[in-house]
């Protein structure tokens, strides 16, 4: 059955946070008194559709349903989780906080506040043990991280329940064991912002020098790896220790100047803007955001083919899925239509269409699935056999496009006891985009060599291999590369 | 003609500039007392050569010689630049500075020193104008930053001519115009690393929660986008000003604990020791080395296809080499080596294998790196022209496994004004485990059909045509799938 989150609050944060859970599949109801937030939240959900997707190797669940609800009374209506994202004003958030609690006392609310405490938050409530801190950062809909932090007023089996909703979501929720202000994360920004203000303050740097030193340098190490394994790193084989002894004596050097904080005036205020302004002005801000998810994808991709860091929360969120999307495929005398996919953002090229090793991917999941209803799955490979794919001669028949729902379906031309040789196409819409004729041998990985398939695999082999005979060969089949049509 | 560069100083910064001048083609002298430089050399360089390459999209010049100076005086002769890399102490600096240049007295002098200002560092000195800072980020192969600062004493040409040479070794030299203790980007990483260790010390948080507090979030936006620039989008159409006005106010609230510094004792030593032994310490400090080496590529070429932040830089450094490379085609009628790929996790099959669409991604990393190279790249196609695939042959030859290195080559066996018919050979340690016979079309996009190429890229293709017509036809061209060998 579908869940529901209720949205308390649309702004940039708010949407994120919808967003994310309408593509993961929840129903959504926002509630924001602002005439403006239905544009707002249509506007990150435009950028959200355009990138969050192509962070899935596993198809999407189909989008949830979105209402704006005309009263907190409506939006949190049976919800399952809420979400509060208002202004960081404590008054403003206890006034919310009592009109939820007024009709849904018992969901998890969770605050996307920056810098109260969940003990502050829960000062006056109807229910304060299920109102926690859930801290994301912009992007909500592409970056992993929430901090959740309970006070000890807290119920800690609706903090775990919040926690393995956040990662329903795609989410990566970092327990914050005591409460602190401005929680873990934005201790560190407030500390950068700081110096940085100093550095513009002083001529030292402008805002695009500072961006600079960051994004050239420390900044791509942060995104994979944190401080301390950094620089556990730098240690190298003397260890963390010896580091440490190292640096640990620049703690009173003048390397900082945050023993002091700079007056906040109208001239600083001009100064950062004027020179803001200079840097990326030439971009709009919808521009900014669209550079800055393009981006991310790229990064968190390829943490996912290394499975390290954010990948690896992704790699997770998409095995949890496969699960579901590979259930319910029956054998017919027929071509086997075996695979749906949809061409995400990650698959198109500069021309705009579906890469080429996309085409071969598609191959490879419509024979992998063929693979498994014969038998020949992941325990069979375990257990020391397979089949290899020894040759593929690809067509490229049409062009798939963003967005663009494929299926795969496979017809067996031949087979005998080590031999398979296939004939996979690729459609959209009905129409081929890409044929694939593939010849696989069964092995034993042991002995490196071909062998005969286990009998039980075969039977349900020539089964299929049988009645596909009635089938008319595909005119692709046999072809050699240049050869002339027809 | 090879130009040389003097290193003096073989740690891991030493190592690291030594590997990017080397594999940028200069020559490197080496000058470092401790008996173990070699093998630490060694051992970086190792690195360097297994990642640096997977960022480059034309073939690397020649690597350079490597040689370990018995003395100051030898490392220092004749070299075009010099990089002084010794431990962070002012009096021994002062010294290497002087034997420097009484061999070498004009010659760019480059510190790596992290905190002191190039005034210091220039103080007695026979030449203080040739003595700047260039400050580099580990690792110093990878990361592009190096800040560059000068003093008032400095040579304001020799300085522009050191940038330059920062640039031809892919650098990203930051102009810092004002000197200051620890120069920009450290002081950032002071003011982060004092409030963590706070965090750590009051049992907040552990070293693994920091770094996931940062990885799983900021870390990820500041390796595309600095602070301001973040901040900018964060401000949304209300625009810069409307952010700092928001913002301004928490400086004056509880949110850093940074007009404190922790006291650095044994036991704070030992807690951050022990976490992180916790955290990582199932890694080796060269497996961390790669992972993180790994991720940092994966990062810089997701950049790199979207020409932002550090991919910039990489672009424009292969844009430089692009024209070397082509006019080198005619010397030698060979296949062009164009892509280095490295076999990742997420790349492996259930086999254990590389997965099958990862063998045409190679292909296609390879004939990409072709028509960028003889003129058909971004630009040519958001004009509205590009070369499609029409037709793949791939013959499966060997097995690629985890972290095996692939070369792919690209032999063009015919072509006309619109068919360009290659031979693409994927490679392991010089044998091929795929081969790819392929077909493109060259393709008017908005017309949607066939038409001659552009002049100027039918002159670089026929070029390499004509002197690849020398070599012998490979024997798997015109296979067609489940042909006899031979």
């Amino acid at each position: 059955m579908t869940r529901k989150a209720a949205i308390i609050g649309g702004g940039v944060i708010g949407g994120g946070w919808a967003a994310r859970f309408l593509l993961n599949g929840w129903d959504v109801a926002i509630f924001d008194p602002d005439p403006e937030a239905p544009r707002k939240i249509d506007e990150v959900l435009a950028n959200a559709k355009a990138s969050l997707p192509a962070l899935s190797d596993v198809p999407m669940p189909p989008i949830g349903r979105l209402v704006f609800a005309k009263t907190v009374k409506d939006a949190v209506q049976d919800a399952d989780y809420i979400q509060e994202s208002v202004s960081e004003q404590l008054a403003l958030k206890h006034r919310v906080y009592a009109d939820i609690q007024a009709n849904a006392p018992d969901a998890p609310l969770g605050s996307s506040t920056s810098g109260f405490k969940p003990s502050q938050l829960q000062e006056g409530a109807v229910n304060p043990a299920t109102i926690f801190v859930a801290h994301p950062f912009n992007p909500v809909y592409l970056l992993p991280l929430a901090e959740v932090v309970p006070s000890p007023a807290s119920n800690p089996a609706l903090i775990e329940r919040a926690k393995d909703i956040l990662r329903d979501i795609g989410m990566f929720p970092l327990h914050v064991r005591k409460e602190i202000d401005a929680h873990i994360a934005d201790r560190f920004l407030e500390a950068v912002w700081r110096e940085a203000l100093w550095l513009v303050k002083d001529g030292i740097a402008t805002t695009e020098e500072i961006d600079e030193a960051i994004r050239m340098g420390f900044g791509l190490r942060w995104g994979q790896m944190g401080l301390f394994e950094t620089y556990r790193i730098a240690g190298g084989e003397a260890g963390m220790k010896h580091f440490l002894e190292q640096f640990g004596p620049c703690l009173t050097w003048p390397w900082t100047k945050l023993m002091d904080v700079p007056e906040f005036n109208d001239e600083l205020v001009d100064l950062i803007a004027g020179q803001s302004d200079a840097q990326s002005g030439h971009h709009s801000i919808r521009e900014l955001e669209r550079i800055r998810d393009s981006s991310l994808v790229g990064f968190m991709r390829a943490l996912k083919d290394r499975d390290w860091g954010a990948g690896r929360v992704l790699n997770a969120h998409d095995a949890g899925r496969r699960k579901a999307a590979l259930s319910g495929t029956d054998a017919a005398a027929a071509p086997l239509t075996l695979a749906h996919l949809q061409v995400l953002p990650g698959w198109i090229d500069y021309n705009g269409h579906m890469t080429e090793s996309r085409y071969l991917f598609a191959g490879s999941e419509t024979s992998d699935a063929f693979l498994r209803l014969i038998g020949a799955g992941m325990d069979y490979v375990a257990a020391g056999h397979s089949y290899y794919t020894a040759e593929t001669h690809i067509m490229h028949l049409g062009e798939a496009k963003l967005g663009d729902r494929l299926t795969g379906s496979l017809q067996v031309l031949s087979a005998d006891e080590k031999r398979l040789h296939v004939f996979i196409r690729i459609e959209k819409d009905g129409a081929p985009v890409a044929t694939l004729e593939q010849m696989l041998l069964h092995v034993d990985m042991n002995a490196g060599r071909a062998c005969p398939a286990a009998p039980e695999v075969l039977a349900h082999l020539f089964k299929i291999r049988d009645s596909h005979a009635a089938l008319p060969r595909p005119p692709a089949t046999g072809r050699h590369v240049g050869q002339r049509k027809g």
